[in-house]
């Protein structure tokens, strides 16, 4: 295992999304570089993330267990929450605690967005949509498990 | 609370070490914003730390349950491990799995260093200083305790 890598040559994570349709195809402007893989880490996952034009971080959501982090390394995406909206630049940062604010990152601009993300891996964890019909929870093999808000599967 | 923050904004942490003397002294080349914290997050800490030219980012050591990583803004530090040692530039990131290599960033450079530290909060966790006559104990209300490596106080 080498000892430091070059963020961008990380390798890009091969499935996109596990979100299901409709919401799969929203995520084709994203891409993930999975960092604190390579190096054997697993209580917490670290990415470096693009989003292209257009392209946003995840469907509007909030975890009931897990905290998330980021920081903007370039480009203008902006962080929209159920608190409102603000346009973030390179050198910012923000975090959203388990239970907090729902929130997600849009590319409103004609760059591309980077930034790297962290969220932890604590189990029993559950995503709640807002403003969508779906409803997410972490099964036993760190895989997640997506139904409809009346639980019907997808 | 505010939804974002320009990391360098954030405040320093005012206690610079938690270690006894003489390691205490040697963490005065160093400066850490703690970014997660100001948001609520509590399953791992982020922090934006500066190192100054000859500052050091920790004694060599390696923890027993936590992850840590770190990606490099600015500057060229040092990862100096007990597996061998690489010098690092701004975009390039290493992670350090529990029970892994012990590890730390060197300042070699007449610039300063900023990087972004990440490091869970598994409870339980000690640190082991392969160079150093001394060893860490997280206590159960998240302080380390440190003795000498016969168990002696410091």
């Amino acid at each position: 295992m080498r000892l430091a890598v070059i963020a961008m040559d990380a390798e890009e994570r091969k499935k996109p999304s596990s979100y299901p349709e409709p919401f799969f195809t929203r995520m084709s402007g994203r891409k993930k570089r999975p960092l604190g893989d390579m190096f054997g880490i697993r209580n917490f996952g670290v990415n470096l993330t693009e989003l292209l034009p257009g392209g946003e971080s995840s469907i509007l959501h909030r975890h009931s267990k897990q905290d998330e982090f980021i920081y903007v390394l370039q480009g203008t995406p902006t962080l929209v929450t159920d608190e409102g909206e603000v346009e973030l630049a390179a050198g910012m940062c923000a975090g959203f605690p388990a239970a907090g604010v729902a929130h997600h990152l849009v590319n409103r601009s004609t760059a591309s967005v980077f930034y790297l993300e962290v969220g932890d891996r604590s189990p029993g964890d559950q995503g709640t949509y807002p403003h969508d019909d779906l409803q997410a929870e972490l099964g036993p093999d760190g895989t997640w498990i997506y139904t409809h808000k009346d639980g019907r599967p997808y």
